[in-house]
């Protein structure tokens, strides 16, 4: 199949879009990305060009031969049946499930109490103090992390990557997630595994290739 | 496959619990239930028995031949693959990709800003006037439903349901979700669609038998 017809819309600091990026790069899939630049004027995600495109406007959107996929887990489980060269999900129903779980921990218990639009609404709604917000966050990630954390040291499924030998979808899920973490000062010493993984991925190419400063709408530092 | 060994550990009240016991019922499968009370002795879902289990401390789990499977989305997936009778998800990979976009909006961006944890959390930290929650918990109801309606009413694919004439994945997460919503009052009036099908739903025994109200640990009126 040809992959030519890919277009990512991303932003190089959307954990979301990072994630879809991981699996891109490790499927070997060539794609265009167009920026959608979540601050600048207001946020283009609300532009309404783009919210034609994706009516939640959120990052990032996929186009696959002019149809439009949206939701990065759904995104991640659609390159997997299209392209299944490199598999991000193993061949069993509940190894395939174990990976979810981790991957869903991390997109529905972690990030999105996290993001850009909910920390703006904490900021309009509760007029939290200095350093509430930030507080605010590490507690979910610490929550969730402490969870991963206990399920890697118990699984006799975990080798050098959340499970098994090879990165896959917890991995495309977890490592942006430690991006977030260490960019709002979390205390990560309490999670070896986590940072083990993470620093393994981040020594593979597709992992490097797919980092929010390697992207052409990062700033130049 | 003998599907006598599934027990549900779930609490009548959690919209995740409730995706699950619809995926069940629509699939004819018989399970046992274990009560896990979320806010009784400040919530069984913190003791180390059930944390032995899940070390989320979230419900539901779901455990299958001795194996522990946890967060709703993985569990319905997981049950498509191991019980395919009655398929949650579309054969074709777009038309999945679609249907899990839709739960994921419900997963992802809805529920987690609106759970049990979340609204202690907000009450703890920052001191919410009152009604504020209840603001905060419409607004990303409101955000969500408005996407999935826009979906709904260009999509091709919606048909009694949200995906073609029988109900599926979408359909598993979008009606606890709106059982949310009636429950703190937000106007449900800008989504027609969304309450067209909610109400076929509802006329389903499968959906009937998995309404908390109709679950062995529901408060007696």
């Amino acid at each position: 199949m040809a992959d030519s017809a890919l277009v990512l819309f991303d932003y190089w600091r959307s954990s979301a879009s990072y994630r879809v990026r991981i699996a891109l790069h490790l499927k070997g899939l060539a794609f265009k990305q167009h920026s959608v630049h979540l601050v600048r004027d207001g946020g283009e995600q609300h532009a309404s060009s783009y919210r034609d495109l994706n009516p939640q406007g959120l990052v990032p959107a996929l186009v696959h031969n002019g149809q439009v996929l949206t939701q990065s887990l759904s995104i991640c489980e659609y390159l997997d049946e299209q392209f299944p060269e490199y598999a991000l999900l193993p061949p069993d129903p509940l190894s395939r499930a174990r990976a979810r779980a981790l991957a869903q921990t991390v997109a529905c218990d972690i990030h999105p109490l996290n993001n850009l639009r909910v920390q703006q609404q904490i900021r309009q709604r509760f007029s939290p103090g200095k350093g509430e917000v930030v507080e605010w966050m590490n507690h979910w990630v610490s929550e969730g992390f402490s969870a991963i954390e206990q399920w890697l040291s118990r699984s006799s499924a975990m080798g050098d990557f959340c499970m098994g030998d090879a990165p896959g979808l917890a991995d495309c899920f977890l490592v942006p997630q430690v991006y977030n973490a260490e960019r709002f000062g979390c205390d990560l010493a309490p999670f070896p595994r986590i940072i083990e993984v993470t620093g393994r991925c981040r020594g593979i190419p597709a992992f490097a290739a797919a980092a929010p400063e390697a992207q052409p709408d990062a700033p130049v530092e």
